[in-house]
């Protein structure tokens, strides 16, 4: 319900704001879409700054009292990895197509997060998408939480192991360059793998890790899991 | 670098929008401050759209080859609340004051991470904040994944196990209601006190759970954390 006017923005924002100060707000958040973007310019000389975009609009915000709190926008992404282990005491292992080094350098499979997605589903969605492997998720491992990633925010890395339900290598060439299974002693001996990696695998060969558990009183799975020592 | 003046930047954005697509490249991000929010309508009709902001900037994204990539902004908050048992098997509980029922609801000290801060630092930080009361980090005990959390983003909600390196309270009163030693018997019988929490506590007495540990390789302690089985 914004005036398409840049005029009328003006004066009824100017009005708004004596309104909403006199009634004792301390804050007015201004959603503003892409489509009324001249209002922006508007609104900031009015004293309001950005908090936070979608693709078809930006929050800004203003504060009616000095040192009125604002909450901060979302701090990090999410991003899941899988060991996933078969009888023969092999692994799943990927080498990027993308990477830094000429050497090849095999990680776990994995990928981040779409939003509103849980950690189990998404681990298995990843290793499906980069290996073709349909796998069963069995625990959590152990994370990696990592701060000054992708645009100043931070990143956790979460680490699950995985059985497979299907042996066949289907890879995604697009992303990934080899993908096979490995033998895991022939993994912890590689130079072609980093410490953490080793360390990683070696802690779900050796620890039962923490599982997916359903907690009495909350009403949606699809918005909440939980993660439980064994 | 951006001019000032929007008929110069129009007409500068169609010239390089041009060059840069027969160059052969995907995307293009716009960085546009504050100050410079004349400039926004100019590049939302030019095809620029949102892809996230600061306070003082908001970055803009526009495809010159039609479905290529754009990675998506953070998608979730960190936060962390803490299980501090005493010596005489009491646990530190707090009541919030701005909370929806008029029944006292006691759950555990805690609040959200902070940009860039490390997990132990922000339980021990927020502890010490909301009860003032000094505690030593001992273990990580499990988590809860939540979907639908503000702005329509996600949050991680971390327990730790901590034990506490004093015992006088001091609340701080703008936020919490009361703040006491409860004997955990008590905790596990009330009816004040949710079945999530309760759960929490149980683990937190039961189990080792995930310790921090540094992984060899990982250069700067101020940017990583890593979390393994014990």
């Amino acid at each position: 319900q914004l005036p398409a006017d840049v005029a009328e923005f003006e004066a009824a924002l100017a009005h708004s704001l004596q309104t909403w100060t006199s009634a004792g707000h301390r804050l007015v958040w201004l959603d503003v879409p892409l489509a009324r973007a001249a209002l922006i310019p508007v609104a900031a000389a009015a004293g309001f700054f950005f908090h936070h975009s979608n693709e078809s609009d930006v929050m800004m915000v203003r504060r009616l009292v000095d040192g009125a709190f604002i909450p901060t926008h979302a701090t990090h992404f999410i991003g899941v990895g899988g060991v996933v282990l078969n009888e023969r005491q092999e692994l799943l292992v990927v080498c990027e197509r993308h990477r830094r080094t000429s050497r090849p350098y095999y990680k776990l499979p994995g990928g981040a997060l779409q939003p509103g997605e849980h950690l189990i589903d998404a681990v298995l969605r990843e290793v499906l998408e980069e290996t073709g492997v349909h796998v069963k998720f069995e625990a959590l491992v152990c994370f990696r939480h990592w701060h000054g990633y992708r645009y100043g925010k931070s990143d956790i890395y979460f680490v699950c192991r995985l059985s497979p339900l299907s042996y066949d290598v289907t890879m995604q060439a697009e992303e990934i360059e080899e993908c096979f299974w490995m033998p895991v002693a022939e993994y912890f001996e590689s130079d072609l793998v980093s410490a953490f990696n080793k360390r990683i695998v070696r802690a779900a060969l050796d620890s039962p890790g923490v599982i997916p558990e359903w907690i009495d009183g909350y009403a949606d799975p699809a918005r909440y899991e939980f993660f439980m020592p064994p």
